[in-house]
């Protein structure tokens, strides 16, 4: 909650007041706003309000806004401005992961047109520098801004450089120290330099058990450190050790949301980034691709089930338990796959290789069926159906959910080692193709027992 | 990165040197050592050698790994102790956040006994009062410590408060500023503090503009706030807006990935909080009521087609699609309660009411039913199919595809009215309910274009 909340009438009210350019009274009301907020209201206003609005902030407000824009909201408000303005205006006062961020969501030739036009020539190397990392590594992720120390300063000095770099550095929690050939080797929070005295030296009250990660270490890496140990900012070094940059927790409480919403979103069939308030063209196209994987799976099953077209017109009711075999099929190869995925992001599979997973879920599989196999036993002779159709199902049954489970561990466990992302395996994608499998051995099962035609 | 690596060596030399209590040169290495990582570590000691360990640790340190310990582990670990020693030797330093969820984790009889040995009672007071509230609300997750300074001191004053709360404390980022009646007004930040002069007034750089959240508060709105606002901690106030504690970063971090955890192992089939690295038992348990739903899924859907057993006795071909007709209700299903649920979890659900959200599922459902349904009559064309049996197939399709997607959206949003989590109607249970009414819809259209017997 924060001091004004913003609703349909405050948002007709700021627009009626932007139409008239009224600052006078615009600027104590923006100034009450969050740069979040004001990023939201932006959804609503044409251009023309837009800037003026802009016009009306601060230089660091500006720049916080423009950072939360959504990307495309953002392309069309820069529509308003020159490389120049944009590089003056908004790019001067910008972290460089922010500006790296912004620059990435806009095409190579403007993209470079700004960086060019960056007055600091340091600051624009710093962003230039964050572009050139692969996504998703901790280079990527990073800031160049931070607080550095050296090893022999005193307190003094370093509340100093702290006072020096207030403006470029906007969070401040933590002062790396390094040592003459900028090699990281200790921190110090800013609480403990806060209640040192000013004489004493960083030698004396800094921590030289520092944790860190190389630029090259993935998102994963740096979001599980970070949430392991606690750290409110995490130093990335480069290959020498060098202290290059600082990853902080507001960027990785975004990362894990985001990751975590990717999963979710590739489980349940849908393309990435979509939610319930996009249009309705984008919330199909985020589906179509997944259904008609569906599609071609159920064409393929068609086939499946036609290649046993006699076996079935003798035995109709087989056709009763095709939905449970694929039902079964499917929640377990979901389940298997979705403990593999979890398990390889979080970096908790334990140590035992690729045996003793397989030979785990054989268990567990095992066990599964059993119970269920029994339970459908039970159902078929307390309600007298035909005993060699429920053996033939039974037997399925526990055949399916073993394989099922196999597949599941294994394709994830595959995709990771051929470097693709294994949450692919989630979701329609294993549905379907245990549908396939299933249906077959469903079919070659009830061929054995019921004898062919 | 840390230091240290902990490997299977590295744990093995550890063991010995507990075993012949080797303190001069354990020392050192736990000094080396993070909380976080001693408690992994623990996993692999008997009771004789943890308890021998914690005596070597620094009370924080000491503290820090106890609340890093996973309950089981952590409740073997408190055998080894009287209460009396657990009050003073582990809670005594404990945050009152961390203290009542160790307490939490324990039998009420034992919680209650310790609580009533810790011999600081503002102490003991203020984790009982963090026990009370109910669990996912922002008085259940917050920490009593913070640093509190009044309007009218000087900054001289608010860091002779911090030297005095130092010790309770731990993480400091911001100082809260509140008025005589102990009510929030404001904060300032460490970094402010720290580069005023001390006989600066509070009032003159303190932030009136602060953000924050009510006791009753769900740990959702907290997440999306400090996310939102990019906050590394959130004060909460009472009814009454009095200042009552704190929540940072770290346990919203935290917060995140287990609740996005529970949403995809939901999606999944899975009981919540299992890993790979669980015990046979374990996951056959947390898979199992899932799958039992699936089976009496499967059960039904069997006496639904049983319903029409002449009828795919005269037309046998009807059976080879309903895989397809399964799969594609239960891809769709999932697609759409899933962005439900994620558009509640996030808030971010747009303002249309029911029926807005409503008439754009249809609208998507009948875009994507359309595609889909004409790929398959085309596809029926080119390989001469049955014509009679591709229609009914292509109209039983749309058909469910726009039934999936209203029953996908319609539920989650009832479950969510009813105070029900809506994650419960996502993966086997929309599939499940979904396939028994695709099977009966396919057949009954079948019915209908193909004749009755």
């Amino acid at each position: 909650m924060s001091a004004i909340e913003i609703n349909k009438d405050f948002i007709e009210e700021l627009i009626g007041l932007l139409d008239v350019h009224h600052a006078d009274e615009l600027v104590p009301i923006l100034d009450k706003l969050y740069a979040q907020d004001i990023a939201e209201i932006f959804d609503d206003l044409d251009l023309d309000q837009a800037i003026y609005l802009t016009s009306l902030l601060e230089p660091q407000k500006k720049v916080n806004v423009i950072i939360e824009l959504e990307p495309d909201v953002r392309g069309r408000f820069f529509k308003g401005y020159s490389s120049d303005q944009i590089a003056a205006d908004f790019f001067t006062y910008m972290d460089s992961d922010d500006a790296a961020d912004v620059l990435n969501a806009l095409s190579t030739d403007q993209s470079k047109e700004i960086l060019r036009k960056i007055e600091d020539k340091e600051h624009s190397k710093n962003i230039a520098s964050l572009l050139k990392f692969p996504e998703n590594t901790a280079g990527a992720l990073m800031a160049k801004e931070l607080i550095k120390v050296k090893l022999n300063w005193t307190v003094k000095q370093c509340t100093d450089e702290i006072r020096k770099q207030a403006e470029d550095v906007s969070k401040v929690y933590t002062a790396y120290v390094v040592n003459d050939y900028d090699e990281l080797v200790g921190w110090i929070g800013l609480k403990r330099i806060l209640l040192s005295s000013e004489r004493m030296n960083i030698e004396e009250i800094y921590n030289d058990n520092v944790i860190y990660e190389n630029t090259y270490a993935s998102g994963e890496e740096v979001a599980s450190t970070m949430r392991k140990y606690d750290l409110v900012a995490l130093p990335i070094v480069d290959a020498f050790g060098r202290l290059v940059g600082r990853i902080t927790f507001d960027d990785v409480m975004d990362y894990i949301k985001d990751e975590a919403e990717k999963d979710y979103q590739m489980l349940s069939g849908l393309s990435s980034g979509v939610g319930s308030g996009d249009s309705i063209w984008l919330l199909s196209k985020a589906r179509l691709p997944w259904l008609i994987i569906g599609l071609f799976g159920g064409i393929g099953s068609s086939l499946v089930i036609g290649g046993f077209e006699e076996e079935l017109q003798n035995n109709v009711q087989l056709a009763l338990f095709m939905p449970l075999i694929m039902a079964m099929g499917g929640n377990v190869g979901v389940q298997s796959s979705s403990i593999m995925v979890q398990g390889l992001a979080n970096n908790t599979l334990d140590s035992s290789g690729i045996f003793g997973k397989l030979g785990k879920e054989f268990m567990v599989g095992l066990l599964n069926g059993l119970v269920c196999s029994l339970l459908l036993l039970a159902y078929g002779y307390v309600f007298g159906n035909s005993q060699k159709i429920m053996i033939t199902v039974s037997i399925a049954l526990i055949t399916i959910i073993l394989l099922a489970a196999i597949v599941g561990t294994v394709i994830p466990l595959l995709l990771d080692k051929l470097k693709i992302d294994p949450a692919l395996a989630t979701g329609p994608f294993i549905t379907t193709s245990n549908d396939l499998l299933g249906l077959f051995l469903y079919f070659l099962i009830g061929n054995i027992i019921l004898g062919t035609v």
